[in-house]
């Protein structure tokens, strides 16, 4: 079912995606038949507040990819556009946590405009999800399911090779699976979100709760990383005194690598995905505890010993990712 | 997407469709074009132990079923069957928690060969999904979520019109979503599975926490349905002394209806589907918990003000629905 989009002839147009992240906006410029090495052109600024600031600087980002596109003779055809949030099949942007006040806002019909291109806009995981699909780490699968582990948890499914929008286009939104009712408060409202336990927040969660609950000593290296303030303790500093050996930073990426394994499974038990792709900042550490996340959703996994294994990799688009898939989906769809 | 399987002229040829549960194996015999109304011919045997004993069982009855179709002047021409647990797409069922020894039978083969007539197999949710997304509660719904609710959680989803099978045909295992990994311990071996909250096991279960926690008075009415005997408490008592006017059962059925509420959102969450079916013996009082589990959904439904409303209704077709389920998709595949 899955149908590469075939590249063009050299100077066949290309495509140009954007990729809104809560602080930066990444836009690339690629042929269609693109094969995850480097992109035309590529460009990143800075993510300014409001809604006018925010149009202004995708589309002169996009703008700025296309004259470089101009500037070796060729032309860009369509914009992808991936946004950290809600996104309605009719590309208008409904809510988004990371990006404040900006609500409600038809992006694809105001950059599309003022560009003078079709514009096509999606959840930003679910781009993430579709470049990993058509060109990364699930590239001939029909059936994968792509987690993307940040600030929280986004990702996207595909089913018979193709992105599951859902009803409305909201689907994917896993972050917010409840995993524990009793669990801490997610700044959505509700406790014990799986997104609390298994993102790069989480993990700094973790870290803190454990030193609050005595499962590792009092002065753990992770603690020390952080300048030895225990609430100033985020997940990378976990990473960093793992790396240099600590035994602390150990059992809370073992608790990490659980929590993990324990919302895939549920994922799985849903969807019967054949593979499972780890992408996102997080995922660049993801030799610290992919093989305990492994265990955790075999153990986790209905009949697990019946079934074929699902391999579970680390992503291969890298930052890359939401860009190239919101790329691939303006050429998909236009 | 959704096209019902039309109904051929009279005397066209009928499809059987066989429901294997733990207790009881159900089989009924209707026109394609089946309305939801009363099947052509309907009948039941208990379930009996062992592979072989199982086999001759449905065999039995597809062979009863088809006997009165043909005095009827009219023929079979295909049997559906679903039983409770993973089905590969080849038909072989692999494993089922409630019928311990029968793993690995290749059903359709088996049956197919006894009967002379095209077997396909499939899950029971799945089939009792597909029948309530044909001509039940969920007809004209292109994404639908339907839940079955009885000794655990079974449940199907269709996109775009179509069953998720997943990758191997396994989709669709909700009752083993983790909810609370420091929850009661689950046969299955996990802890804190969906299906030991909000399932009829789950009510009962959910009651006798209620009286060791102290949640309710020392001798709720429930207790009194269950002879006096906190142990023997199952869900029937509790509706029971639900609907003699119970504050105690009131209490278990809020709990419940939260917790059945929790796991709903969690998959509309993940799949964004246009309405949740609630079936299973215990959608019969689905009137006792169902507006508070429509409040517990939008509470966690993310950003649920700012999407369309999803209807939780309860399923129509009744006990009958994976029956029905089955020999529609033998229609629909043969």
């Amino acid at each position: 079912m899955t149908q590469p989009t075939t590249g063009g002839p050299p100077g066949a147009p290309l495509v140009v995606g954007l990729d809104l992240g809560g602080t930066k906006l990444l836009g690339l410029a690629l042929d269609p038949g693109y094969d995850g090495s480097e992109p035309v052109a590529e460009e990143r600024v800075p993510t300014p507040a409001g809604t006018e600031a925010v149009l202004d600087a995708m589309a002169g980002l996009a703008s700025s990819l296309r004259d470089q596109v101009q500037a070796t003779g060729r032309e860009v055809r369509a914009v992808g556009l991936g946004a950290p949030g809600l996104v309605d099949r009719a590309g208008t942007f409904r809510f988004g946590p990371n990006l404040p006040g900006v609500v409600g806002i038809p992006v694809a019909a105001e950059l599309g405009e003022r560009l003078g291109l079709p514009v096509v806009v999606d959840n930003d995981a679910t781009c993430a999800a579709w470049g990993e699909h058509e060109r990364g780490a699930a590239r001939g699968r029909n059936h994968s399911l792509v987690i993307t582990l940040g600030t929280g948890i986004g990702g996207g499914v595909t089913i018979k090779g193709e992105i599951l929008r859902g009803a409305y286009g909201f689907a994917g939104e896993f972050g917010h699976m409840v995993v524990d009712p009793d669990g801490p408060e997610c700044p959505c409202g509700r406790r014990g979100c799986w997104e609390r336990y298994a993102s790069g927040t989480g993990m700094g969660w973790l870290a803190r709760e454990a030193v609050r609950t005595g499962a590792v000593g009092p002065e753990p290296g992770f603690v020390a990383e952080a300048g030895g303030d225990v609430e100033a303790v985020r997940g990378e500093h976990v990473v960093a005194a793992a790396r240099a050996g600590d035994v602390g930073a150990r059992v809370v990426l073992d608790t990490f690598a659980d929590w993990l394994g324990l919302g895939l499974a549920n994922l799985v038990n849903v969807l019967d995905s054949e593979i499972v792709v780890v992408g996102g900042g997080v995922s660049e550490d993801a030799d610290l505890y992919l093989d305990r996340t492994r265990a955790a959703v075999r153990r986790h996994l209905l009949g697990a010993e019946r079934r074929p294994r699902v391999p579970i990799v680390p992503a291969r688009l890298g930052e890359r990712a939401g860009a190239v898939g919101a790329a691939l989906l303006a050429a998909l769809r236009t």
